[in-house]
């Protein structure tokens, strides 16, 4: 078997007229003659032309979309458009056939909601191809970017006993038998069976246990799966998605913020570097999504400008408090075109003003700060104002939130006050407590939904499409 | 705030005599002069060298063991023996003191248990800050040697439908209410209420959805958590942990024997280039370990031998059968030194015949190839014998098997036979079935336990300590 060339090498060879070995799964067959190939490599199709006049009748009929083929030939200059080479087949091989009548993915558009019920085969389509080179280039880019700074990655466990954040939207992880599920004397699940002999569910967060190495490693980042069993049907939620949530001793929250904003603009770098095919290809393909679209809900920006105005601009630092008065006095608010009037300081911020912070406001990526203690977590840095606490989430064009972070409570007293005051159970997370009482240091870190990045890159519109096999209520297949 | 620099920085610096801010927690304090701290970025701790004539009785009583400090002062070319650079300190401030009665990590040799009990803090000590840093090296490496080889990162779901494999051993993952199952008139669980609307589970493996991504994007890797629901209280099982699969379109066993061979080689090489000093550290504890043994127990390696060893010999292939053949006739089964005897062909192979043919008879790593299909998975190329499938494992000095792997059955006939012949569900796996039926190809690949590499490369003896929170049978703490 001879060594088959993958297609994007072939497509920028400097040599011609040499013999290749080309593997790869027909995306076209035209005029009997001219067969467009594609190996997942690149999102660019190689031509196969095909001496029909000499190749068999039969062999030409299993040349079908989907079919799988390995072609030996030679690599010369292309005389067509829209290429620079082409392979003129000397043997072609059919290794799979594939029967037209039956394969769901034909050369034509498929809506995304089709392609998300054959998530197994929505991968051969160039949309779902770039789609995931991309996630691939983003997720090397972030483990790069914070191995050169030389932090260490942490796997956190995705088992863990208790709901730390107390929200309830955990997935029970269990191995009883749910039919028959063992029960004390006084009519309570008897956990002490179940495999780790008390209740666990699927993690929400890997920050608490991040937390504890960076106590030790100084410099420390998670990237795996979290999980909200959360029941919305959304086109921004996953009940599985990847998240990173780098921690660094002895960072306040201005380190932080300049850690996330050098990362995001790192792996936005990276990804259009690595990946100008697919980025043209997909910005291509939202400018005629948009065309679809009234002209007052199309986006001002093509996907290749709202990635370079994330490079180019320094995102804009403000507090919540000016931004609420920023909000209060905007236009939307005073002509009530917001669905949610912001009245004040205490109020949460929704998409809409986010977005109007980010996209009319300021038009360029914010990062709000210091936030009501109220809606923010028990771990946060309380600032000396008693109100508000050293958070930080940082807004992007048409994501909105995309990074969520705090400088942390490093004070024992304080924290356990706070603990107590939301009802957090101190004695589950006597570990955490521990950095507190053992060389407690400041420290700060974030969490970034990888799915929102992906998201935001490729300029989709549905989370659903932008995780390989997608989970939300109701759907868990393949 | 000035600036801190690493400890790694400073003790690799050139320049001397100049101002310098460090970070991190304190390891020993002597003769109320001399802090050696360390920031977790290196296994080497930095000398501070305190004018305790001119410091403050009070602050010097708060320098002890596991307090956070900052330190600003001269780094200076140093007098003292094991060190080329300290720092003289000018100003010391405390960030957080760590009570030496109550401080768990003393400045002694904990036992490796007791340190697990307390995993929160155990990265503060040398062994296991080595560990961890030699693991984020390990990671990187495999994300770096498949990424230069073009491959895909691909995030094959955690949460699925079917325990496709069979083996019973999947922990059940559901949002209902233990205390409270809902069940159908027929007094069955009644999933349609549950969050996905079916039974779910914790993946197993995610090398089926892998094989959905190579048969269109050709190269792609897995590289996330896996769970085992199997009541083994083993230093070689864990309930979580986390796996490396790749899977090639159109490789063959021999290419896949090649590139596990090639990526093995290259994540050790990273690590011995990267982590010198955490090797050579873990190298000289586990001789003091070896110390302990009687003689015959004793490894004839050190660890730098070890992966010394893997570098500089090419693996010895060979057939299961011929491996039965060398069992049969070996010293060990003929003075029935074995625990199992070797009686013939078709038997499983035992840890301690896997060592015996690494170790002792061809001593170099090995790959097995050609198993008999009785104790194969379902999913495996079925050899034109009749008898055997194009499986493959790779066997290591002190580990035993660290990769399993195999050319896939890509022939839909054979695959849906063999498939009824072991009771695996064909309709449950529709869309794995759907890759044979359009546009099948050959295709390969492997499975690699990151534990099981961590545990080779830092010379530990328990899985349970290569892991940040290990979970196990009535264990997810932290």
């Amino acid at each position: 078997m001879s060594q088959r060339t993958k297609i994007k090498a072939l497509l920028q060879s400097q040599q011609t007229d040499i013999d290749v070995t080309v593997k790869g799964w027909v995306r076209a067959f035209r005029s009997n003659r001219f067969i467009a190939l594609n190996d997942g490599s690149t999102n660019n199709n190689i031509q196969i032309v095909v001496d029909f006049e000499n190749t068999d009748a039969a062999l030409l009929k299993r040349i079908t979309v989907g079919a799988a083929l390995s072609v030996s030939g030679k690599l010369i200059a292309s005389l067509g458009k829209g290429q620079t080479v082409e392979v003129i087949a000397q043997d072609i091989e059919i290794l799979g056939d594939s029967d037209p009548e039956k394969y769901p993915i034909q050369p034509k558009k498929h809506s995304l909601e089709f392609l998300r019920e054959n998530a197994h085969l929505r991968f051969r389509t160039s949309t779902f191809g770039s789609i995931f080179r991309l996630r691939n280039s983003l997720a090397f880019a972030v483990h790069q970017f914070f191995q050169e700074r030389g932090f260490i990655y942490l796997h956190t466990p995705v088992i863990t006993q208790s709901d730390a954040e107390g929200a309830g939207e955990a997935f029970h992880v269990t191995n009883f038998d749910l039919n028959n599920v063992p029960k004390t004397d006084t009519g309570e699940v008897d956990y002490k069976q179940d495999f780790f002999g008390k209740s666990t569910n699927l993690t929400v967060s890997g920050q608490l246990e991040g937390e504890l190495g960076a106590m030790a490693l100084s410099d420390i980042y998670t990237f795996g799966p979290t999980f909200r069993a959360e029941n919305s049907n959304t086109t921004r939620h996953l009940a599985e998605f990847w998240m990173i949530e780098p921690e660094v001793a002895f960072n306040d929250l201005h380190d932080n913020m300049d850690l996330a904003e050098d990362m995001l603009k790192y792996v936005i770098k990276f990804a259009l570097d690595k990946n100008p095919d697919d980025i043209e290809f997909l910005s291509q393909r939202l400018q005629e999504e948009e065309k679809q679209k009234p002209q007052n809900e199309r986006s001002d920006m093509t996907l290749l400008e709202k990635l370079n105005f994330c490079l180019d601009n320094d995102f804009e630092r403000l507090t919540y408090t000016e931004a609420i008065e920023i909000l209060k006095e905007s236009t939307p608010n005073k002509k009530k075109k917001f669905q949610y009037i912001v009245e004040g300081w205490g109020t949460d911020l929704q998409s809409e003003h986010e977005r109007y912070l980010v996209e009319k406001h300021f038009k360029k990526p914010v990062i709000l700060t210091d936030y009501p203690k109220e809606i923010k977590s028990f771990y946060m840095r309380q600032n000396d104002d008693g109100k508000t606490v050293a958070a930080m989430d940082i807004l992007f064009p048409g994501i909105g939130e995309i990074v969520g972070g705090s400088q942390r409570e490093e004070r024992l007293d304080l924290l356990e006050k706070r603990m107590d005051e939301m009802g957090i159970p101190k004695d589950e997370l006597w570990w955490y407590l521990d950095t507190r009482r053992f060389g407690s240091c400041p420290h700060a870190g974030f969490g970034l939904g990888f799915e929102r990045l992906v998201l935001f890159v490729t300029g989709m519109g549905n989370i659903r499409d932008v995780i390989p096999f997608p989970r939300f209520p109701k759907n868990a297949e393949f």
